[in-house]
């Protein structure tokens, strides 16, 4: 590798790429790996004012600590101010129910954000590089998160700059051995994930495989994608400026203005995704504002109604906030039980399930969206072979179900009747008779 | 899989995708494959008026042609009218020097059209499915063709349909099954690439394992992309038109407007790339507007230069076509012959090589771009260790070269110097002295 060149250019994407002009204070993050050692020394000898920041998240025991050792005593060597902070992450995951990765991120960033303040820093530099930029386009490319997902990670955004995303990993490591800067090497590198893993381990070597410049084809790939997502956007903003009524958390959205847009499924995932639908439901609103009106989708948050004239984005109420929904299009659900949902033609030589955990209910009496919920008081169904109606309450006790298996049973609802008591027993009204055609089969699975 | 589903899906794609209106004449292009066996299936029970077309492309001995008489019969039972052709594909491969993918491919589109314009058909349909699409974003993500080719395959372009695009290959198997229609199978897939192979058999599988209902998710991604390809082209048709002065093989392109767009990176690639420019070509471009004006940058029919105020684009001149040129970036090249190419700072304790394949020339003199060309009549250079002008071809004698050697030889050429024979030796005002700062090492690989 080329020592001066790499610094060249490692100027030119700090000024070209993160817009930083002359010598500014910056904030660096400093982990004592590779990535961020290299990052200070070259933000350094750029004439930059450095302040390094190190978290201590206390999740490797001793190394850990001597991570942070490290960073103190090479700060001191290259006189550079540090602060260090420790967090009890392991507490903070519990209380908050949330990833380790997560955690992580969150308490690093309240940090960083609370340093600028106090010190009236304008610019925190992490040391992202160019495969961590790879490895999150195939993750957002196998996880469905849009155009946005595919342009990579920026070199600016906000107040957080990240210069070191043009080099490889190991241009890198080669320029800390060249330089002889020292650096720690994370054993569990608990900010990997799983996945992220599979990308660097597995598929982007298959890649280099197929083109050794790989590396450089993608870079010039993220860089087209970051551009057309730029001039996408101002494109959305338009549309979104022109169509929608309503502000924040309701939104109307003219279906007939929609349909008309030739870019119509696009502009709307960029609507609707900030309300934390999926790619696939989006899908399925977009096919769906041609058809019969009335269909509801939901994300965590919000329900759309797809009414005559508009998309109607509410907040979930708060019987929503506890209700799960099956449309037409479902085949699986995974919260808040896993179940997989078929329809099919009833043939002559049918038998149907006598499987409680796999049962044939008659399709020609569903209406979708179908609702998985947990019983309420006062909730009755006719359980197969009666012709009467049961209190749920009644039908546990006569099951012998425990408590916990109580608290633990769903049912299926279609129109307000309980269709299955799940993994127990259906409606009577639902099973399937000489005159059904069509059969829905709903299975729990493991 | 629910075959009335899958039924009603083709229908949908055909009409709303691929702009099928009504019953039309449709062109089948019939392998006898499985994928082309269920289009034709599902066209005739779609009630489209259907004419196949079966090309023998010979290259599978009886093979190919018991898969002609099994296209026969069954277009027999089927009432459906078919033409057959046989080809001698391996001497079209001969007699044009391309490959067999690329020669059954040109065979089989002009045979088609020749069909639709003497039988008066509008559409051809062909058999590719989703995962084909996915393999292709692949292929184009893996070698770099911009934005276009991250769309994947088009439903529809020009005359040609391709209505399976929304299923799995897997999905047209079990269609197959279940309507029991029978198919071939190629033991061979000519058509089938060892890099498609790879993309098919261990890329996608590794993205299944990430997230089990990536068809789907990579069905959105491409869907998106082909809608900010639709934005961003239209974006791309204003810049050409308003920008860009000349007109077909010749262009002006001013720099001070294009640096000016926000997005010029991928607007310069949509210029440049029909006249054969690869994307690294065209971020050294970009990256050079901004620098000395005189850099020239080649494709293989075009030559650009960078000039004070435009990029100048040219046909390449007879002289250009037989130099291959070698910048200031360029690392690597594989034609004419493959070298290699690195500048270093010289240490005190550098040894130059001995070795005539791998030479050591003073940087500070060289004046990119370099040129690789064989040698004409009167070339001279001072060979290492003269200080007196030598003619190349007294030089081979020298050397005791048989013809075939000398055919293949190819100079290094700096400012109109020959500053290497390339494999032999290298000019002496080039050698590394005393004074030497810089050294270029270029190396033949094998």
């Amino acid at each position: 590798m080329n020592i001066e060149k790499f610094v060249q250019k490692f100027r030119d994407t700090l000024v070209n790429q993160c817009g930083v002009v002359g010598s500014s204070r910056i904030l660096v993050a400093l982990s004592g790996g590779a990535d961020s050692m290299a990052l200070l020394h070259l933000l350094k000898h750029s004439e930059m004012e450095c302040l390094a920041v190190h978290c201590n998240f206390s999740l490797r025991g001793r190394e850990s600590d001597e991570d942070e050792i490290f960073v103190q005593n090479i700060c001191k060597e290259w006189d550079v101010e540090l602060i260090t902070e420790r967090f009890d992450t392991t507490a903070y995951v519990t209380e908050n129910g949330i990833s380790i990765e997560m955690a992580a991120r969150e308490l690093r960033y309240e940090l960083f954000n609370t340093i600028c303040r106090e010190k009236e820093i304008k610019l925190i530099a992490t040391g992202h590089h160019g495969d961590d930029a790879i490895e999150t386009f195939f993750l957002n490319l196998a996880r469905g998160t849009g155009l946005k997902g595919l342009t990579g990670i920026a070199y600016q955004r906000d107040s957080i700059i990240r210069p070191l995303l043009f080099a490889t990993s190991q241009e890198i490591i080669e320029y800390c051995n060249q330089q002889s800067i020292p650096f720690r090497t994370d054993s569990t590198n608990h900010e990997t994930t799983y996945l992220r893993n599979k990308i660097r381990h597995q598929i982007v070597p298959l890649f280099k495989e197929i083109n050794p410049s790989f590396f450089n084809t993608m870079q010039n790939n993220m860089e087209y994608l970051t551009e057309a997502w730029q001039i996408f956007m101002a494109e959305a903003v338009k549309v979104k400026e022109e169509m929608i009524a309503g502000t924040g958390d309701s939104l109307l959205i003219p279906i007939k203005q929609l349909n008309e847009h030739s870019q119509k499924k696009s502009m709307l995932f960029e609507i609707l995704q900030p309300y934390g639908f999926s790619g696939s439901v989006i899908h399925n609103i977009a096919d769906s504002m041609n058809g019969i009106p009335g269909k509801q989708f939901f994300s965590q948050t919000h329900r759309l109604v797809v009414d005559r004239y508009n998309l109607v984005l509410v907040p979930k109420s708060e019987t929503d906030i506890n209700q799960y929904y099956i449309n037409s299009e479902t085949e699986e659900i995974d919260q808040p039980i896993r179940l997989s949902i078929k329809t099919f033609k009833k043939r002559d030589d049918f038998s149907f399930s006598v499987n409680p955990k796999k049962v044939h209910l008659d399709a020609d009496l569903i209406d979708f969206p179908l609702i998985v919920r947990t019983p309420n008081a006062g909730d009755r169904f006719q359980p197969l072979g009666m012709t009467h109606f049961k209190k749920i309450s009644d039908f546990f006790i006569d099951q012998k179900l425990s408590l916990v298996e109580k608290e633990n049973t769903w049912l299926l609802i279609n129109n307000d009747d309980i269709a299955w008591v799940i993994g127990h027993r259906i409606d009577n009204r639902y099973k399937i008779t000489s005159t059904t055609k069509t059969i829905l089969e709903v299975s729990v699975m493991h």
